[in-house]
C-alpha cells in the first residue's frame, strides 16, 4: 500500500457511503436532467455539461446529496426551511388531510377546514391592522395579487390614475411578469419581465452609497429617495411602495434603523399605500412575527410564502389591512381574481402545522433573545478575517463583504473586480466544503433554518472560517489579493 | 306524530349524520371564514352573509359537506382531479417524499430526484417535439413563464419587435397579471389584469356565431380571424398565439374540427409560435395525453398544471419543443426566469404516482374508448329535456345550453334574458340536489373525474336530468318559460 495510511482510499469511504446511504445512480440523474429538466436562472447548457448536484435527503439543517455528502444548509432550502428538513409532524399532518380531502376551490361559495382554519390563524399572529387573508400558491402570485389589489382599492376611492407602484433596484419581488417588474433585477427586465406602471429608486445600502454619513443620516437619505420619485410621478398617480422589510436576494440588505419609519412618513404624507413583501421576513426570519413589526412600520398589505410552510407545500398570500380590505369588501362586489390552489386544504393543513411548531418551540423567540444574539455576536466576529471588510446580521439573516483591502472605516475598503467573480469562487469552496451560502457578487449571505442551535452556529461560524481561508489562499495565488 | 310516517324527521337524520361522519360546527367555520378568509373571484360581503359551504372529505368521484352530504363532483374539483379523491398511493408516495426531502430549490446547479424523473417522464408521454420541461408553481406561472420565454426567443432570434401575442376573448390563462391580460375575461382585464403587448380575437363558438354556416365552415372562419389580426397587428410584430385546445372557463367552447388545423396554418404561414394551454385539457382530460393531439396539431410550447398532480399538490409547468428550447439553450446563457417551488420535490412526487395510475389504470385509453364515448351518447340525449337547445362533449367535458325555446336549428334556440341568471338558478338546484355543476351564462358545463364509471354516468344523468326538471318547474312559476 503506497497511499497515505492515515486516509481512508477512495473505495473504501464510497463502500461506507454505500452502506450508510440510499444509492443512487448519479450519472444517469445528471443525463436525465441535462437532456430534459429546464432549471430556474440557470444556463441549461452550460449545467448539462458541468453536471447536477442531487439533492435526496434533509434533516434538521443538514442535507444529503446523491454521492453521500452531508451539506450545512446556511440558506433554509431558498429562505423557507424555518423549522428545518424532516419534521414528521408536518407530513403527517399532510397525509391526515390528503387522506380526507386532497383538494377543493375556495370559489363558489365554498371553503376548506384548514384554508379558514390557517387564515384565522395568521390574523391572530400577525399585526393588529390585519384581518383579512387572500391565498395564492406562491410569493410571486401574491404579488400579482397586490398590484391588482392596489388598483382596484384607487379605482374604488374614485383615483383611477392612481396606479403607479414604486419599488426599489435589486429588489425581488417575484418571477411573474409583474412580480420581475415589481423587483428589481435588470437581468429580469431585460428578458420579458417590464410592464409599464413600476418606478424604483436606489435600495438602503449604506456600504454602496452611505460614504461621509453615518448609518442614521443614510436611512434618511435613501427613504427621501422616496419622496423625489413620488413628487416626480406625481402624488395624485402613485399607488402604493412595496418593499422587502430586509432585501434579500438583492443582497441581504440591512436597512439603517431610520430607514422604515421615515418610508412609512412619507407614505402617509403623500396618501401612498405601503405593500410589505415579507416572503423571506416573515415567520421568525428577523426574531419577530413579520420583519415590519422590527421595523416598526404598518404596512397596509403583507406579501407571505416560504416559511408559511417552511416550504414543505407552496403556499402564499396576501395579509389584507384594514384600509385596503374595508374598501374592496363594502365597495368592490366580485373581485375578479384568484387561483385554482387558493387555500389549497393540504398547502394550509401544512401551514397550521408549521406555525404551531413555530409557536410551541418558541423559534422566533429564541432566535430574537437567544440564536439570533448570538449568531450576531460570532457573525460578525468574522470581520477579523482579512478578507471580511464588512458584515452584519438581522435575526436569521446575515452577509458578508469580501474586500481586497481592509479600511478602518467601512467605506474606504478596496473593492475586487466585478468580473472576477470573487463572492462565486468563495461559494465554489462553501459547496465543496460541505456548507451552502449564497453569493450576490462579493457579498456572502446566510438565512439558517430557525431551529439551528448554539452549536450548530458554531459549527456553522467553524466552516464559513474555513472556506475564506480557503479564498483566501486561492486569491494569493491568483495575486488579486494585496 | 303529526309529521309524514314516510319522511325521517330533521332530527333523527342530523343524529345519523353525526353518527356516521365527523361532527364540525359549521356555524364556527362560517363565522371564521367571513370574518378572515377572502376568497378567489367572490364577492366577500354575499358570501359572509349567505355562509360558506364547508366541504370536508372526498373519495373517488364524491364529496361531502360540513353538513353530511354526500355530492358527486360533475367538475373534478376544478378541472384537476383526474384520478379522484383520496388515493392512498398519492398520500403514501408524497408522505415518503417528505419525509426524505421536504423541500430543495433547483437553482444554483441543483436538483432533486423526483423533478429529474418528472422531467423525464413528461417527455415520455408528451408528444415529440417536446424534450424539455421547466416546472412552475400554476397554470398562470406557467403562462408568465410562456410570455417570458417567447419574447426571449424572438429577441434571441434577433427580432426584438415580435413581442405581440394573441389571444381570444373569454379565454383563461390565469390570473397572474399577465396571466389575465393573456386570458379574455374583461371583469378581469377591468380589474388590473391587463398590460400592453395582447390583442384578443373572438373565440370558435358555433353557437354564438356559427349561424348560415356547418360547423366545419364556421371553423375555417373562426381561424381566419387570427389572420385578419395578424396581418393588422403586422407580422413581424406577432410573438405567439396562445389557446386552449377546448375553452374550459369560457364555457367548454368545443371548436369544429377543422378549426385548430387552420389555426396552425395561418401560424405556420407567419412564423407565429403556437402556445396551447392544456392546464384543463392536459393528463387525459379530452382522451389523448395532450388536447393538441386530438386537435392534431403541434404546438411549440405546452402549459400544463391542474390534472399533472390532480390537485393533490400545487405544481404546473411548460413543455418547451424543441424550436424554442434549442435556441434558449444554445444561445441563450442564464434565462433569468423561476420560481422557489419550481421542480418542488413534494409536488413532483405526486405528480410520479398519479401519472403512474393515469398509465396504470388506463384512465386515458378509458375516456377515449369507453366512458367518453358513453358519457357522449347520455349527455348529448338530454337535448330531449325541453330546456336544452344544444349539447355536445369532447372526452370527459360537456355543456348545454338552456334555452327559453328550443328550434330544430340550434341557430333558431330562443335564449333567457341574461340578467335572469337562469344559469346561476340552475346552479343552485345542482348544488341542492347533490350534484356540482357550473354555469357559464346559460350554459351548464361539467368536467368530472377521469375515473366515473359507466354507472357513475347514469348516476350523474340521472341527477342533472331531476335539477333540469325543478329549474324548468322554476322557470314556468316564474314564466320566463314560452
Amino acid at each position: 500500500m503506497t497511499a497515505n495510511p492515515m486516509v481512508p482510499s477512495a473505495a473504501l469511504v464510497a463502500s461506507v457511503k454505500a452502506a450508510t446511504h440510499d444509492v443512487y445512480d448519479t450519472a444517469e440523474i445528471q443525463r436525465q436532467d441535462a437532456a430534459h429538466y429546464m432549471h430556474p436562472f440557470t444556463d441549461h447548457k452550460a449545467l448539462g455539461e458541468r453536471g447536477v448536484r442531487v439533492m435526496v435527503r434533509g434533516d434538521g439543517i443538514y442535507l444529503w446529496d446523491s454521492e453521500g455528502n452531508k451539506i450545512l444548509d446556511g440558506m433554509s432550502g431558498l429562505w423557507c426551511v424555518n423549522v428545518g428538513y424532516g419534521r414528521t409532524s408536518i407530513s403527517d399532518a399532510v397525509y391526515r388531510q390528503m387522506q380526507t380531502l386532497s383538494f377543493y376551490n375556495s370559489f363558489f361559495n365554498t371553503t376548506n377546514v384548514p384554508a379558514t382554519r390557517l387564515a384565522a390563524l395568521l390574523v391572530e399572529i400577525s399585526p393588529p391592522q390585519f384581518n383579512h387573508v387572500f391565498f395564492t400558491g406562491s410569493g410571486s402570485e401574491a404579488n400579482d395579487t397586490n398590484l391588482r389589489m392596489v388598483r382596484r382599492y384607487w379605482d374604488l376611492k374614485g383615483f383611477p390614475n392612481r396606479h403607479t407602484i414604486i419599488s426599489r433596484y435589486n429588489a425581488y419581488h417575484g418571477s411573474t411578469v409583474a412580480g420581475a417588474a415589481l423587483g428589481g433585477m435588470a437581468g429580469m427586465h431585460e428578458q420579458g419581465g417590464m410592464i409599464p406602471g413600476i418606478e424604483h429608486i436606489g435600495q438602503p445600502n449604506y456600504l454602496e452609497n452611505g460614504s461621509g454619513m453615518s448609518a442614521d443620516e443614510f436611512g434618511i437619505v435613501a427613504a427621501g429617495w422616496l419622496e423625489t420619485k413620488i413628487l416626480e410621478v406625481g402624488a395624485d398617480k402613485v399607488a402604493a411602495f412595496i418593499g422587502e422589510p430586509v432585501q434579500g436576494a438583492g443582497g441581504v440588505i440591512i436597512p439603517p434603523a431610520t430607514y422604515w419609519p421615515e418610508i412609512e412618513r412619507i407614505c402617509d404624507k403623500y396618501d401612498v399605500l405601503l405593500i410589505a413583501d415579507e416572503v423571506i421576513c416573515g415567520f421568525g426570519r428577523l426574531g419577530t412575527w413579520f420583519g415590519s413589526e422590527l421595523m416598526q412600520i404598518k404596512p397596509d398589505l403583507i406579501t407571505f410564502a416560504k416559511g408559511v410552510t417552511s416550504g414543505y407545500v407552496p403556499l402564499g398570500g396576501v395579509l389584507v389591512g384594514d384600509r385596503v380590505a374595508d374598501v374592496l369588501i363594502e365597495e368592490g362586489g366580485d373581485f375578479n381574481h384568484g387561483f385554482t390552489y387558493s387555500g389549497h386544504p393540504v398547502a394550509c393543513a401544512a401551514a397550521l402545522e408549521n406555525i404551531r411548531i413555530l409557536i410551541d418551540e418558541r423559534l422566533v423567540q429564541q432566535v430574537a433573545q437567544d440564536t439570533g444574539p448570538y449568531l450576531k455576536e460570532k457573525f460578525e466576529a468574522l470581520m477579523d478575517h482579512p478578507l471580511v471588510g464588512y458584515a452584519d446580521t438581522c435575526g436569521f439573516v446575515a452577509g458578508l463583504n469580501l474586500v481586497r483591502k481592509k479600511a478602518e472605516a467601512v467605506h474606504d475598503c478596496e473593492f475586487f473586480e466585478p468580473d472576477h467573480g470573487v463572492g462565486m469562487l468563495c461559494r465554489g469552496y462553501m459547496f465543496a466544503n460541505g456548507i451552502i451560502m449564497r453569493a450576490v457578487g462579493d457579498r456572502m449571505i446566510i438565512a439558517p433554518p430557525l431551529v439551528m442551535t448554539r452549536a450548530q452556529i458554531d459549527e456553522m461560524i467553524f466552516k464559513i472560517r474555513y472556506c475564506l481561508e480557503a479564498t483566501l489562499i486561492d486569491l494569493q495565488q491568483r495575486g488579486w489579493v494585496v
